[in-house]
């Protein structure tokens, strides 16, 4: 796949006016902080949700959203995606498949029916359980193969580091990169939301074809359990992340087959699940 | 109000297998790391939503999420909360007012009748915006009395800092906390997610009938703008982040009249709106 050198998109920031105090002086200037936009998602002409994000990379956004929320199985079932910029936000029109579209739509015709005739906590409990234990069964992730080295992890780390351009200009905006064996970073997506992040990191793999048994994602968050359900549904064998996993995680990680790496800085990090794809 | 001294909750952490790897040694042990556990808000018996939270301090949490979402407009419309444990997860049952009520199913209704018919994509971001724009129009912040000292901001994020259990023990918590006009921290309440820790706070803020005019608030996130919207709905006038805050949370901090600092470290911070509750 490419190697893609990106630069700061116009659109993910701006500058704006603010003022920087520091030992009882008040200097006013200007800053240059994050944009976050609304970003209808539109499948097959029905809009479906509007999410807060960075206005960059949208395409990638949209596949891997669609993916990541299973509302395809394949990336095929994603036939044209079309961005165009409203005044208010970005309006995404996703074209997917037929039986993806009557599945979408039953979905949320159940939820509706669900929550209109008083569902009950302990059903709406059963069912948030219900959809984790499926995603544990019907893991894409492939079993571990030769071992790769844990230094890779840092060396992914750093060179993610590099490539955050927002995050340079902002202080302010997650990555996810996604990183080769001997952890190289081949491609970095960012946002000011670590789950778009990830998200838009998914369908640039997708969009690219990748193989996504042979390498690992790196995260410059937190694992949450939504970080590591989007990495094993996106068959990502490897999730590095710089800060603390939560033990729901940690679970679903083993569930589905995902080594799980956490507090991966400063040459250490911890262990949680599948250490068999990590050598000594 | 009550300073509350307190510990690290039970259920909120757990110590799990683990592996550490450092220097090329790989030490098998185990780590503590912070749960997050299904919550599902339960309104007069219809189930409303299933979030993921730590399973501390609930009943501020259903009250700041019921006033952050406004799905009602006072505390006194929330007549009980009564939280209870489940296999999958906990139950929080809160009895709200009929006329709250009567309004959350009707926008309930109006949301599914909206998706379900096929609402285009330009009319969700116009939604979207009409929402945030009457937020700006009603905004309970009232305007600036004497300016306090830039110094509290800074004496509030080390003291809250001190009183961070949940983050001490796992490296994987937020906190939002509540400081008076002199810096000194009354109120801590942590969760594994920023959003929760800050509608946990406001809850709590809320159950004590704090004047929320008479301090200000410290978070350890950065502030997106559904951060800068709870503190505006909840009449809070002065947010102190600890990180950047996005263009969109600058702009509703102007519209609501709140004062948002950022960058909140070092002894340093940066002023985007509403300078005049800070002295010099």
């Amino acid at each position: 796949m490419n190697l893609d050198a990106r630069v700061l998109h116009p659109a993910a920031s701006c500058s704006i006016p603010a003022a920087r105090w520091q030992e009882g002086c008040l200097a006013p200037g200007h800053e240059v902080v994050p944009d976050e936009v609304p970003v209808a998602l539109v499948y097959n002409g029905i809009s479906h949700a509007v999410m807060l994000a960075s206005p960059q990379d949208l395409e990638d956004f949209a596949l891997g959203f669609s993916l990541s929320e299973a509302i395809v199985r394949q990336a095929s079932d994603v036939r044209d995606i079309d961005v165009s910029e409203a005044d208010e936000g970005f309006v995404v029109a996703i074209d997917i498949a037929a039986g993806a579209m009557a599945r979408l739509k039953a979905s949320r015709r159940a939820r509706t029916g669900r929550t209109g005739c008083g569902l009950c906590g302990i059903e709406s409990l059963q069912h948030f359980a219900g959809e984790l234990a499926a995603d544990g069964e019907h893991a894409r992730v492939t079993p571990a193969g030769t071992p790769l080295a844990p230094a890779a992890l840092h060396r992914a780390m750093s060179a993610m580091h590099a490539q955050q351009h927002l995050h340079h200009a902002t202080g302010g905006a997650h990555a996810a990169g996604w990183a080769d064996r001997d952890g190289n970073v081949l491609v970095v997506r960012e946002d000011v939301g670590r789950h778009n992040a990830l998200d838009k990191l998914v369908g640039a793999l997708a969009h690219a074809g990748n193989d996504n048994a042979a390498g690992f994602a790196v995260i410059t968050s937190r694992a949450s359990y939504e970080m590591v359900q989007k990495a094993a549904r996106a068959g990502i064998g490897l999730l590095a992340a710089i800060s603390a996993p939560t033990a729901m995680a940690v679970r679903i990680a083993d569930a589905a087959g995902v080594t799980l790496a956490g507090f991966v800085r400063d040459g250490r990090h911890v262990l949680y699940t599948h250490a068999g794809r990590l050598g000594g």
